[in-house]
């Protein structure tokens, strides 16, 4: 039977919603696919559902072509596996907690890692069961601290994820290389670019790990890429570091020296200021001769705000996101904690430090002491620096002293710090670290991520089988997850235009859209008779049979709706004619009506 | 590509689990189908969740057939929609509830009234857009107090629920019975034995409803039947009542008596008692002249415990499960308690009660004196008494004091209530309410539930539309659920015997179960030859490939799993002839290999 729009349970839109700032989301909630129940928690509706269902199908395709076999998980899950593994404390806020009516702890499954071990170590026993890759399409569930753009990030949503167990890393590769591959298929039959870039893992631990990216400008993550072939996701760029100078080397340098640098609050006011008064004898100042301390304020979990100091050359900007990734560990917090610039209040709990001042060490009253650095400074704040600040740099930087900054301080002589951390913007044409050639930035959202996640989830939950020599190994795990949800709005994202969007044909809602633009019956009647004989050849149709409805806005929610053909059942059907019409490219041509269904079916299974 | 043992992510166990009371649960457990991740939270393994899949397509297809539209909603959800129609309390500790990162309340939803009421209220706005039925499968959470019996009351689980809007109420009549309809064949093709009963309407409100009960031993439920054709749930079973006597005529009736029975604390001692001491001149006094007065303790919500005392005849037995249905109303509490017998503590805080001879007065130093009731009595503990306690109905009851009874004590007269409630036992043999003849009774599983929801989700939620004379008004509703995850459980239940799970064909995790039962390469060839022939058939098929297995363990195997046709490849291999064997009957055929996919694919198509 063909979904007939007369019974429908459809309303499109005329107008976008107040929430939906992304073009994706406007026109799935416009074109009556999805419905906001929450923030960041959405409603599929008839249409929607569809689409969905197809990208599943899709999925579950290409992880069945690999040997992977579906199971499905409880969402709703116990604490303990998630305690053993850490990440019960380690997912901080971004995890939904609950109890149930006897008081034991809960949680909504970000991701399964822990049950498919459990599971694993339940059925199997030895190497010869081994590998095993075992996937689910399931719902999710993230306490996103900033749900946005509709399906994009969304707080429950459907992933598929699988996970790889393989007696060693041999057989680790072998999966990942499975995934990667059928990773590749699945996008490219969903109609979506991706670029594949390392990532870091985050709360998921392990080693090898890529995100594959589909390049847009909505997209929440900046990858780069170089000519050579370099492609990271810029939290997982490494900066190339200038080689470190030894103790004796360091000591030879010439000595620090305070000077007077009026007015020079701003990087620019003091590359000034030091070419007017010191002037160097072999090239001017420069930016990059500075070294900035930016005092940020890292917001953990449960709230607490933490200060910390980052230095960075003077020519750089700091990237937040990037801290984020890192800044963790450096704290000793768990979870990922917010960054943002330090508040005026932060600033005033620290009063060593004098603002547009900064720097490592003190002048004047404090000379030579120490003012940043967790351990035995003035302030007490912990010092972070970008690896370009590398024992034996030399640097014009701050002297924590009214209008006076600090000539020749050399890192690792002059001042320590608490750990390097990749903090600054990975800028277009910086190195590649593999010497590959100068990088070039783009954007783009992540659609899926794979993980060599090694032996840490089996040895906290004591996962082992016997090898070949009888004895007990810890198997080896790999981690693999797509966003099914975000896949549909990342292709609405992709696939559309100013009248609405055009779904490539492996995930449409429907095949064919048939839209009566006569009055009277004969319209209706040939619509369904149509829609017959092309559900004969296993397609699926839309007939718009509204009556009351002009062709005028018959046609706009077609193109709303935007399923790739059209058939316009209009005037000619008098004279045995129809009208085939494609949605992309909008390209129109009559047909008789004797050969329609031969003509559409043609056209789906070997058009665009 | 068929299912091959010698990689299926699959262990069968030869014992059954430990928590394991039911045959189905132990079966679906020990032929690898699904396995428990908490109590009442179960993993779904391969071949279980083919067998959930085909269930729900089957429930798919019949809904789409009465034109319900597929929908799905996000099972995470903001408390508003549930405060307004006053589920948020009314569920009591049944609901899973939860706060976000921001201190906001959610749930795990149970079912979704109020979400597909505001969705239909979002969208639609006029009759001519009605009726419209809308359904989703869908995953749900029930805080049970009790999970038990695997997948039989689980408290994650998958539900088909689908709700009707229509603009009157003779529309909710042909959208009930659009679903009536529907149920009875969706059952009929899962191989259910179904009988739909008259049910009470729980924390849904609404008036008409019928339960979809399966008879079964391992049922929850009880129902009883007429020949007459009356069925009903036992808890929804109204008793018939003796007509009740006006004021003069129970003031004519001889005034009651405190008389001296010792060692009367039983009915069969107190019944012996008077019939020694008192004898009544047209018969003896038998048990259903005396009123038990039992004390019962409510837990409410939050685990407050409440007594309260049900009086019903001597020779009755409370029902507990009857009582939790009504006794939240009468109690002036939200959700539904448990009741369970007062314990020695309760009765420690009413020493008004003599045990053993409690009754609604008091003989003695209280002479006269009321001793149940909510107001104005002794104990103050509220008295609630069976349908068969009518105004003007006489009664041997305990009268407060020691070894006393009093006699001839008049319902309405001598003692008042506070409410009339369902408590008793309905017996074999007691009269249909609608005189249809005497009761039987029969355990049964609930499998569908159906409701004339009437206006009070749309009233609480503000759902009107326009009427066809332009005027606003309320929706009508219907809800209709069918317990998916349940379903599977119920059917293992039906069809296993001691070998293992026999599955209807409608819904086995395969269609037929190839076991290679030779040595060598030879067999798994002839096996994947004829499995392809199969598939190519659209049949799915299980291959037993396993190198190192015995044929009797693959045997074995094969009787637990439960698919409805096995070949078996054996010696006779050689000769040409495979044996084809029904899970079953046991019967088993011989067949030449040339024949063996036509043989099959009729057999699968047109067998048992």
């Amino acid at each position: 039977m063909p979904l007939r729009m007369s019974t429908l349970f459809l309303r499109t839109l005329r107008d976008a919603p107040a929430d939906a700032e992304v073009a994706s989301h406007q026109l799935l909630v416009r074109a009556g696919m999805i419905r906001r129940a929450a923030p960041g928690i959405y409603t599929w509706l008839p249409l929607g559902l569809r689409v969905l269902r197809r990208v599943e199908a899709v999925v579950r395709e290409e992880m069945d072509a690999i040997g992977a076999q579906e199971v499905h998980f409880p969402a709703l899950l116990p604490r303990e596996p998630y305690e053993a593994s850490g990440r019960w404390e380690e997912y901080g806020d971004g995890l939904f907690r609950l109890q149930d009516r006897k008081g034991a702890d809960y949680l909504l499954a970000p991701t399964h890692e822990e049950m498919f071990t459990l599971l694993v170590k339940d059925l199997y026993s030895s190497y010869k069961d081994l590998p095993a890759y075992l996937y689910q399409i399931q719902t999710k569930y993230r306490d996103e601290a900033r749900p946005r753009a509709g399906l994009l990030r969304g707080r429950e949503f459907v992933m598929k994820d699988s996970y790889s167990f393989t007696v060693d890393d041999a057989g680790l590769d072998d999966a990942y290389e499975a995934h990667r591959a059928a990773y590749l298929r699945i996008f490219e039959r969903l109609g979506l670019e991706v670029v594949p870039v390392k990532a870091t893992s985050g709360a998921m631990g392990g080693s090898r790990s890529e995100e594959f990216l589909h390049p847009t400008e909505v997209g929440e993550d900046t990858f780069v890429e170089s000519d050579g072939g370099y492609r990271a996701n810029v939290e997982a760029v490494t900066t190339v570091a200038p080689e470190p100078l030894d103790e004796a080397a360091m000591a030879a340098l010439p000595a620090a020296e305070v000077k007077e640098t009026p007015d020079s609050t701003t990087i620019a006011a003091l590359v000034d200021v030091a070419n007017d008064l010191a002037p160097r004898a072999d090239r001017p100042w420069e930016a990059a001769d500075t070294l900035k301390c930016v005092v940020l304020t890292a917001v953990v979990d449960g709230g607490e705000r933490r200060q910390f100091v980052v230095a960075v050359p003077g020519d750089r900007e700091v990237d937040v996101k990037r801290l984020e990734a890192s800044v963790g560990p450096a704290l000793g917090v768990v979870g990922e904690p917010t960054v943002e610039a330090a508040a005026a209040e932060d600033l005033k709990r620290h009063p060593a430090l004098v603002k547009g001042y900064i720097g490592p060490a003190g002048a004047g009253e404090i000379e030579g002491t120490p003012v940043l650095g967790a351990e035995g400074s003035v302030s007490g704040l912990p010092l972070f620096v970008d690896p370009r600040v590398a024992p034996g740099t030399a640097w014009v930087t701050g002297a924590n002293a009214d209008q006076r900054h600090a000539f020749g301080v050399v890192a690792g002589r002059d001042f320590r710090w608490d750990a390097v951390l990749e903090a600054t913007v990975v800028r277009e044409g910086d190195a590649a670290p593999d010497g590959s050639g100068p990088l070039h930035s783009r954007r783009g959202m992540e659609m899926g991520h794979i993980f060599q996640l090694g032996r840490k989830y089996a040895e906290a939950l004591d996962l082992k089988v016997l090898d070949v020599n009888g004895k007990q190994v810890v198997v080896t795990m790999g981690s693999y997850g797509i966003g099914v949800t975000r896949a549909v709005a990342a292709i609405a994202e992709r696939y559309r235009d100013d009248k609405g969007l055009a779904w490539p044909r492996a995930v449409a809602p429907a095949d064919v859209h048939v839209v009566v633009a006569t009055k009277g019956e004969d319209g209706v009647a040939a619509a369904l008779d149509l829609a017959e004989g092309l559900e004969a050849h296993g397609l699926t149709v839309i007939v718009d049979d509204r009556a009351k409805v002009s062709p005028g806005v018959k046609f706009k929610d077609a193109e709303l709706i935007g399923v790739p053909t059209a058939v316009v059942i209009g005037r000619g059907l008098a004279d045995g004619e129809l009208e085939l019409k494609d949605r992309a490219t909008g390209e129109a041509r009559t047909v008789p009506v004797a050969d329609a269904v031969a003509e559409v079916v043609a056209e789906v299974r070997h058009g665009r």
